[in-house]
């Protein structure tokens, strides 16, 4: 950040008086630019055993498996956005089922919110952003191709869970270099 | 947004090529300025059988009671955010327990999530932006002045939970004119 987007002055980067961490501050009109964390959004569709995975035809992780996922826009739910994203990236249409997952990403400042959900129907097909989408039985998922460590580690609690029968909300903290812990 | 904060020219509204939405875009250096939700982070403190409340020493809802909370910080984790919080509004330490309320309040472009956790010692006392800080026991909840819909819900799933011994996850939607639902 350069300039006020307010006034379009220079920002100076300080601690505005009675907080505690340094800002984009405007010296003309006196906005302060917060920086917050952003949410990602996403599902796991369920269709009978199976579940529906896209290949990305975007970088970050071109080429890479991933579950339909991206960020929450204003103006909608979590829930919300993860339909949209499913939509967006592979034509599907899903029912959410609940929260299954939330990992903390706090050196890139981002908040995963994965949810499980169920397929409507098999009428899916890659949208813009998605190279191929498919369903994966958990036989057929490609571990060593999977795009991120929060879907990674997403899907290795839902096979999981699924083999005793319970699905329990998941909760940790993504750190640099596949350093990572559960939390909370 | 009236200018770009990366080249300082004037931005535009336009929904870029590829997209569905209008951004704020930059003519001059291409720079798509997206704009997503804030989380808003806080906790319900434990001790015996109160909980912790502050009075609000800002606006909005001076003079009203909440529980600690405040949005989300880069290079935080959801729960450390919590944790910060109850720390600056009520110089409280807390251990947390887990992630006990989700609200989505889409018309304000805010994800609220609401731990419960435990109260380390009774060396607490008002912040800054506090104007008192006490516990209170359920039947001392101030309900004709809690600060926010969030809150009194979170509130009221809380101590209805507390009765049946066995605390749940809770996520909802707040909506204009407190029409509210549940979902997800």
């Amino acid at each position: 950040m350069n300039f006020c987007s307010n006034c379009g002055a220079r920002v100076e980067r300080c601690v505005p008086p009675g907080d505690s961490l340094p800002r984009f501050v405007c010296a003309v009109c006196g906005t302060i630019h917060y920086e917050n964390p952003k949410i990602v959004v996403g599902c796991i569709p369920e269709w009978e055993d199976g579940i529906l995975l896209c290949r990305r035809a975007i970088e970050p992780r071109h080429g890479l498996w991933t579950v339909p996922a991206g960020f929450m826009e204003n103006g909608e739910t979590t829930a919300q956005g993860a339909q949209r994203e499913t939509l967006e990236e592979a034509n599907a249409r899903v029912e959410i089922v609940g929260l299954y997952a939330l990992f903390n990403i706090p050196h890139i400042n981002q908040v995963y919110m994965l949810f499980r959900a169920r397929l409507l129907d098999l009428d899916f097909h890659a949208g813009a952003e998605t190279l191929e989408a498919r369903l994966f039985a958990e036989s057929e998922i490609p571990w060593d191709t999977i795009a991120f460590a929060t879907v990674r580690r997403t899907l290795q609690h839902y096979f999981s869970d699924r083999r005793t029968g319970e699905f329990h909300f998941h909760m940790g903290t993504i750190e640099p270099m596949a350093k990572s812990k559960a939390e909370g």
